[in-house]
């Protein structure tokens, strides 16, 4: 069972909708009264993350990842909390000073600080983080207009690489293999989007699940669907090697998540400044499709413009 | 290694100490700026609780526990997240059915409601529960006067005897057994008297590891002693019995831990309005100790009044 059908099916009453909230339906809470917007995911060992034998990368995995579901909605994020359940074998005195230098680094890097968290004795190592935000708005799922523009930033696609290498399912040589790795570990953040993102994105989240599962989700409450061109989804120069070398198809790659890269919509009439802040910042920013009608079916168009069918959408929690 | 020594070995130096925050050093992060309260807690099945076999109980209590942190700050709580990390065995329809069914009486009695959390996989069953409350001051740790007396709320000891009677080491008839179970699963806090705390403790915590672990945790920064009278330290008519009729020590029984009572001290001048907030909101609230000044060691002083040395300070997290 996906995990949004079980939150909503059993869970969405218990949560207050006409408080000035969010119901469940979002990555985050928001509470507009008080300004305050919470994230909280849990990482386990085998499923979010393959081992604990780089704990330094393992853990700022989970803090970029949690901190992006934050920045996405155009909110900075302001401190944070980390349970930790494991054993000896995972929190080791030398685990721990890793863990603690890469907090301390990944800190520095977004401007964060670590507020509290619990430590629980589990055989079973998991990680659950609480990031912390303040803004007066958010950018809140399902607020697609249609005719909206398809906004991703950065490439698709290299951290599933990682994944794959990882789990050497993939044999390339080690420089491309730890700029994939890489990739897979240290997802690069737009922090400096975040709050240009208030006014230029109608609706917004960060690709975890994948690129067609996130997008599904971003409107799964709208009655609209999508056309997205592959050819436009951007990737990078090593990807486009690596899938021309294997014979590998881009959208297997591009469509797997872990990307934590933010994919929005926004009214045409913005293309401009989108262009514009893009540039000034450094960031990648592409437009890879538009929200239409309902009359119309999704349209997923491939690189020589064939309507193509899917299979795998992303990545969902079992359940 | 206990739980706080490792928080604070390798941790502590990563929150912010002068910014409007507490440190690590206590059960809640405090946001003095946003007025902003917030705990977090991870329960993991087989230490923290026994099984699964009763979902309704179960969730009640961890909901309980967690709030109950907050409780003891003299901050009522608002609303809260829960994270479950576990597979289709837990989540059966059924139990989905029973954790929000018991969440829903639980937000009801304690005037709370849900905001999100998280679904993963996991062979291991935890919840992590984050409580959220808004407050201009909250009664922190570590702020202990010389000379104030010590209160605990209701009774201490039931749960302790509840969680033998389920691990079968204790043998008891059934509607005992019920009132002992009950009291381990369903702790009474003491949401009425939340606010009135605020104006008359100085330093509060919850029982969770037992009253003399949670004392000293109370106190670990300050240079104080404390003493302690067992005999006015308050039981129940049920566990008096039970402690006459097998011949069980008193201490063994009130030290243990998962009251989540409130563990208070304040000004001696405080004892007449706390004795009419006691009346006033039908809540046991017993004096049974002092803080003393730290040439003297802290003393505990059994029911005959002689000097005892206890060994089993109470439950802390493995490490």
């Amino acid at each position: 069972m996906h995990e949004f059908h079980l939150i909503n099916k059993y869970f969405s009453k218990l949560s207050k909708k006409n408080k000035g909230s969010f119901n469940l339906n979002d990555d985050v809470f928001f509470d507009k009264s008080k300004k305050l917007v919470i994230s909280i995911d849990t990482y386990v060992e085998g499923i979010h993350f393959i081992d604990f034998k780089k704990p330094d990368l393992v853990i700022k995995k989970i803090i970029r990842s949690s901190i992006s579901d934050i920045i996405c909605k155009g909110v900075k994020p302001k401190y944070y909390f980390i349970s930790g359940s494991g054993n000896e074998l995972s929190f080791t005195s030398s685990n721990l000073i890793k863990i603690s230098k890469s907090l301390k680094q990944e800190q520095n890097k977004y401007n964060i600080f670590l507020c509290g968290g619990d430590t629980v004795y589990s055989n079973k190592l998991s990680f659950t983080v609480t990031s912390v935000g303040f803004s007066k708005k958010i950018i809140s799922r399902n607020n697609a207009k249609l005719n909206d523009d398809i906004y991703v930033t950065g490439n698709l696609g290299d951290s599933f690489t990682g994944l794959n290498v990882l789990k050497r399912k993939i044999n390339i040589n080690s420089s491309l293999a730890k700029y994939f790795t890489n990739k897979y570990y240290l997802p690069n953040l737009n922090l400096e989007l975040s709050d240009k993102l208030l006014s230029i994105a109608n609706t917004s989240i960060d690709i975890s699940d994948g690129l067609i599962a996130d997008l599904e989700k971003l409107i799964n409450n709208q009655s609209f669907s999508y056309k997205l061109f592959i050819k436009n989804v951007p990737i990078s120069k090593n990807l486009k090697k690596l899938l021309i070398q294997k014979k590998l198809d881009k959208i297997s790659f591009i469509s797997r998540g872990d990307d934590y890269q933010i994919l929005f919509t926004a009214n045409s009439s913005k293309s401009r400044i989108i262009k514009r802040i893009a540039k000034s910042k450094g960031i990648k920013i592409s437009k890879i499709g538009k929200i239409c009608s309902n009359l119309q079916k999704s349209q997923i168009i491939d690189e020589k413009g064939n309507k193509i069918a899917i299979k795998t959408k992303g990545y969902s929690h079992r359940f």
